[in-house]
Order: structure tokens, then C-alpha cells, then sequence
């Protein structure tokens, strides 16, 4: 079984990269970019049956820092 | 306006990170983990009315390095 799960960083935690991001598109002529905020996607190739806990799990232990980070996992 | 773009590595193209995570989680104990990709969520705050064509515009000359990489866009 395949799952994703997307990391992003939450609100209010400053976004530096997003913001190189968002200075860079400004800079290549792209107008009207308000904002960019960058996170991570992870595709997991899983043993079939791995239950959505055992991925919140490894988000919680590994793949987030919960601190900073918010997690979110789509099972396929 | 908002949109997502994202960027993950193509297949066949060897991806460190993602295979560094595979191991931490099975030395975490997490079995039955058979592969990881790691790739990029970029979030776009964008003015109303930008087009999808301006977004793929922007994975073109910055987001993505298209050499490697492929982008998926979903606009919100």
C-alpha cells in the first residue's frame, strides 16, 4: 500500500524558505505572488495493512517536528 | 487565489533523503516500510484570476528542476 503524508510548517513559524521563494518569483518578472509557504511531501511504500496510526506514529517520532510542524497523511 | 505545487523527484532518480528516512524508520523499529520519497509542497498565495499557465510558467523557470523533477499543480 502507498501513503502520503504532507509536512508544512504551521502558521505563524517564520518561512524563510518560502519567503526566498516568494522573493525569487518576484524578482523572474511574476507579479501577484502574495505569499509562498514550503513543506515537504514523503511517498511511503508500506507493507499492505499498515493502519493510519502506525503512520501518525512515525510522523509523530520521525517524519514532523510537532514543535513547528503539522502533519497530514492521505493512505491510497 | 491559492494553489499547490508538487515537485518529487522523477523515477529512476536516486533519492538520498528519501532512502536516509526508510532507514530511520526501520532502525525506529517501524517494519514492513519498503520504500520513501521525498518530495516538495509549495503553497501559493497567489491574486485572483493568475493562470494555471503562469503557475506551470513558474515550475518551469524556478519550482521545479525539470531535468529531474516533475510538478503537479492544484489549484484551490
Amino acid at each position: 500500500m502507498k501513503a502520503r503524508v504532507y509536512v508544512m510548517l504551521k502558521n505563524g513559524v517564520l518561512d524563510p524558505q518560502g519567503e526566498a521563494v516568494r522573493h525569487a518569483l518576484g524578482t523572474l518578472g511574476f507579479d501577484g505572488v502574495q505569499g509562498v509557504r514550503q513543506g515537504k511531501v514523503i511517498e511511503l511504500d508500506l507493507a499492505d495493512g499498515t493502519t493510519e496510526d502506525a503512520i501518525a506514529q512515525m510522523c509523530e517520532k520521525l517524519l514532523a517536528n510537532t514543535v513547528i510542524e503539522s502533519y497530514r497523511i492521505e493512505v491510497q
